[in-house]
């Protein structure tokens, strides 16, 4: 990756920089945020299934579920069960949506170099040909980390 | 998306399944884990830079690099600084150039929906055009979330 201005170049890429990473690792970057994540992508939508599917304290799927509706990531909408009272059920937003090339790319990392070959296969349901999530640039080409440029396009500014 | 066998079906997608999303979590999931690497792509390799640039103590720099290490993401190569005796220094495998969609995704989601808006463009350095994960089929398709399909192609063991 090229930087402008380069790595080296003293303060001009600070510890304390605003970095849209770190930013996006605050409401996605827990795990159990990030199981909850994958749940809401399988479909479920439910207190008790969140609960139920992740073993996850109430507590925490209550804390978790909260914060990513308050960063726009799921939104709130009441279902009513027959017979039972309303309540809320979680969906993902448009942003949760934009979440999806992140989930694959963690689900196909996983399949090719981490733990147990989970018997599982990911595929576009139209033409049956596997998933996986890739870098591109609005031209179209495909990007290697050896081909992106970072650039500062203002001073950062230090507290 | 679709999950065959569907969600509902009992026992078919028990809560200590191996999951590839959660072993890569594992390996990735913590947020220290994922500053090393986003310094690792823009070019870090030095212990003393990792530290210094992250605001990391010297401890988690250490634990999370040799745990990086580990999972095969970087590597140690030795180099001598002048007059200094060798040291190693962190590289990204192949493996861990293969977790740029994830890190892709975590920058470009973070500057559309997160937090302030840092005055960054990340550019692909040949055309100039802004650069993004996207999910795509081994056929070239773009494919959203409602196109996904979940296949479990063995029953999944229960311990």
């Amino acid at each position: 990756m090229r930087l402008i201005p380069p790595l080296s170049t003293p303060g001009a890429w600070p510890v304390d920089a605003p970095c849209p990473i770190e930013a996006t690792i605050r409401v996605i970057g827990s795990r159990p945020a990030m199981i909850l994540l994958r749940e809401a992508a399988y479909g479920v939508t439910r207190f008790d299934d969140f609960t139920t599917r992740t073993g996850l304290s109430g507590a925490t799927v209550a804390t978790r579920l909260a914060e990513l509706t308050d960063a726009g990531v799921l939104e709130r909408q009441p279902y009513r069960a027959p017979g039972a009272r309303s309540r809320d059920e979680y969906v993902l937003t448009e942003a949760g949506h934009e979440l999806l090339p992140i989930i694959v790319g963690l689900f196909t990392w996983g399949m090719r170099h981490a733990g147990p070959s989970a018997s599982l296969s990911l595929t576009h349901t139209e033409c049956a040909a596997d998933v996986h999530a890739e870098v591109r640039c609005a031209s179209g080409h495909p990007v290697a980390l050896d081909d992106l440029t970072l650039t500062q396009t203002e001073p950062t500014a230090r507290t």
